[in-house]
């Protein structure tokens, strides 16, 4: 038996290193390949999905994992060896259903779209996007036509993100969302916050500098990582020791700093999978929603709290003495902090952010359900902001061309946002239980105890189990908005109090 | 037959793409990846290497090449389509030869040793890298046991990098060198240039901007090149609109500029072939020999040459007025063209490089025939570089260790340096003869009528004819040493008459 689960692991091994190799393509196109390459990258993505897909559903892993069953059930069901079985299994499963040809098809149209997308973006020119729109969106129809019958169209995409999460699970949570953040929404705009120590000039010089003493404390280093400047942030891995976070840099605010250490956050995760799960498929974050709990955590909880603020502030008044050496720290909290609704969702406040998201959700299944189509999109996306907002939407580069995801074909995906916001708060009350004295460390730049507990509770498990059994395993609990809630119901106060 | 051919041409293109994205993780890890994840790369490049040679050597593209003889016959050999089929059966065959498994174990002991190599050379530690050149070296001759017979070992390694070179015709043109070059090297000992022009401070970041000044004027630009900095300088290219070339700064001389022209040259070479054989195996440089013509002309010819000089000399001045303000061109000509026996192959002068060469030339044959060990070689090589430059090696950093070659296995490399020397004075008399006005030109900064002559003469064939025809085809000759020692012999005759 040994014999086969060794032939298994190898086979897996290579179709995880193809895999990553195809990321790094994406990584490569993003960061650093010149311009003109992107129809040459498109042909080499697709075909590289392509393979790895056909590589992946060979009968030879779907014999092996069949002929795997006994030693499966002979093993403890959360021991690396199982999990690996019970993973692949479900993961070759599902991809059987795809034709390679479509995966690869798929690849191209998004690797095509990409530049389109970023010109059409910079123009403000939804028609010149809208080609890309529609082939990509008609590719996912034919993708989710090859689960006939299995489940809702958009259960089928969020499966891809969120596995075994259903859309009327989410509309459940985004409703109580609503419901709540109506009324906080209105009490942050009846007493504002002043944000005028954010009004300034931040030299980007003086954010690197900043950006790499914060990451270096809490836990980057160049061994293992890399830090570029793209237009959109991201975090990327190909194994647990090559982690490529990106970060964007803007002269009249200090939003690099918590985007930094959001992707950070991504790739911590990444960083932290155990490394003996190492080359084979549980060597990744579990799901979206996991993963941006993680970003969530350090961009919010650590990175806007006050405890850690109170340890970078001297250091954020000697990078910029100008702006900040005669505002208080508590000050400088609110302003980071404030509520506000406003037309970019990476730059959106705790609160407002997930209306953000909750837009996209529902504009997502209303073109599924054809009462949007897409050539409408930017007037339904301006409705939406007025309606949720109160904001008009003045031009389609701060509106429905914002965000990357959909020149990707990742519809299903803007949910998992919200649902990192939620959980990254079930998460945190069981951190501040176990250590006790987080805030005291957070103020010596200490971050050590949290990267352990995360380690320990979340990030060594990779994918071993589903993303519901990682929240519970980590928490004790299902996906649940009630911390999440509290948390913004005690900011808001704590800020309208201040301003009152 | 279209039908075959198309398809065909299809799954050649597959190979082509899965073969660029593999070169492309060499790129990344020579210049981006972080150092930790070099044991993941390996894996990866072993199993990319393994895929892309089990897919090139299949049975279906061996029938499709059977089936197509026809078709191929039926073709003016030199067409595209002909050219393709010719050069795609002589690679298959010659593929075939090597199991797959050889291909990834050697692509992963390249990726294991360029790191130990790295860590080596710094440390100027011999003995750390054996084990990996060891095994470079095996591997290489189990390569060679796959062609039972059929070419002398090493005509099995030239053939890899200088298709259809035999070793013979190699020692004929280097035993011409030898001779010719001795006699040179002591009439330059005998008149010493004076070059303390190049003995100061040349401020790394005005190099930057003077090598991207000239960069631009020469035809690189930022939409289908990059320009990085690593230690060894390098070209790469992954289509004809993405090439990456890399430099490397020293303050303390202009170095980088000629190494930056050189690579521009492999560069451009890539850069130009035409756009119709783009996805097929034509598209790439037709040998080592053809490539390193072109790098060393637009090093020496071109970069070395006086007009060039006369053009960017006052802009040179400008960047560095402390260390040329007072210096007249001419004499900065004679310091940049200086002949003097040194360490450094790479930064050796056009004369005694080639003894640099010959040296590696003859090592390799006596590992190959067993009369030098490999764990003999520091010795072996320092004793031969007293032999030929009369200069004492102080250390192994500056000896055996100093290229990176023998870390991926590249044996039988080295010969295409010289060649590359050999041949580009060969086409640069046509050049010459084709452009009466060539000098007038480059003293106006103008290089677009060189570059055109390039690409209709020798560049846009790609691979479409054997490095013999295409070498042919520019210059109407053979291999043929005369014009480069020629050239030589009026360089150090006009040197030595300045500096008597």
């Amino acid at each position: 038996m040994n014999g086969k689960f060794e032939e298994l692991k190898h086979r897996l091994a290579e179709v995880v290193d193809l895999y990553r190799v195809g990321h790094l393509l994406d990584w490569d196109q993003q960061v650093v390949m010149p311009p003109r390459a992107a129809a040459l990258r498109a042909e080499q993505s697709a075909t590289l999905e392509r393979l790895t897909h056909e590589r992946f559903t060979s009968s030879e892993i779907g014999r092996l994992l069949e002929d795997l069953r006994p030693y499966e059930e002979s093993l403890e069901a959360d021991s690396d060896e199982a999990s690996l079985i019970r993973v692949a299994r479900r993961d070759w499963e599902k991809a059987c259903k795809i034709p390679s040809e479509l995966r690869g098809e798929m690849a191209q149209a998004a690797a095509t779209a990409l530049p389109a997308w970023v010109q059409a973006r910079e123009s403000s020119d939804f028609d010149s996007f809208l080609p890309h729109l529609k082939r990509n969106f008609e590719l996912k129809l034919r993708y989710i036509e090859c689960f006939d019958g299995s489940g809702s169209a958009y259960d089928i995409l969020l499966d891809d993100f969120e596995q075994g999460m259903k859309t009327e699970e989410v509309r459940v949570v985004f409703e109580e969302l609503k419901r709540e953040l109506v009324p906080l929404i209105a009490e942050a705009k009846a007493n504002p916050v002043d944000d005028s120590a954010l009004q300034g000039d931040f030299p980007v010089d003086a954010q690197r500098k900043l950006n790499l003493f914060v990451l270096e404390r809490v836990g980057w280093n160049p061994d293992s990582w890399r830090l570029d400047e793209i237009v959109h942030p991201a975090a990327y891995s190909f194994g647990t020791t090559d982690v490529r976070i990106t970060t964007r840099y803007a002269d009249d605010g200090l939003e690099s700093l918590f985007s930094t250490l959001h992707e950070f956050g991504h790739g911590l995760y990444e960083r932290q999978i155990d490394p003996a799960l190492e080359r084979t498929p549980l060597c990744t974050g579990v799901s979206l929603g996991i993963h941006e709990s993680q970003s969530r955590m350090w961009e919010n909880l650590v990175g806007r709290g006050l405890p850690f603020l109170r340890w970078l502030y001297p250091r954020l008044q000697r990078e910029f003495p100008e702006q900040l050496g005669a505002v208080e720290v508590d000050e400088f909290y609110r302003a980071v902090n404030k509520i506000q609704p406003s037309l970019i969702r990476v730059d959106a406040d705790q609160v407002t952010y997930n209306l953000h998201i909750i837009l996209r959700f529902e504009l997502e299944q209303e073109i599924l359900g054809g009462s949007v189509a897409l050539d409408e999109l930017p007037g339904a996306w301006a409705a939406r902001m007025e309606e949720y907002l109160g904001i008009e939407v003045p031009d389609d580069r701060r509106g429905v061309l914002q965000d990357v995801h959909w020149s990707g074909g990742g519809f299903g995906y803007f949910p998992t946002y919200s649902l990192g916001n939620v959980i990254s708060l079930q998460m945190w009350e069981r951190v501040r239980e176990a250590i006790p004295d987080l805030d005291d460390q957070f103020e010596q730049g200490e971050f050590g105890a949290l990267r352990d507990w995360l380690r320990e509770n979340v990030h060594r498990h990779g994918s071993k189990f589903t993303p519901q059994e990682t929240l519970e395993r980590a928490t004790g609990s299902h996906l649940d908005a009630s911390p999440y809630l509290r948390y913004l119901k005690e900011k808001v106060s704590e800020l309208s109090g201040a301003a009152a």
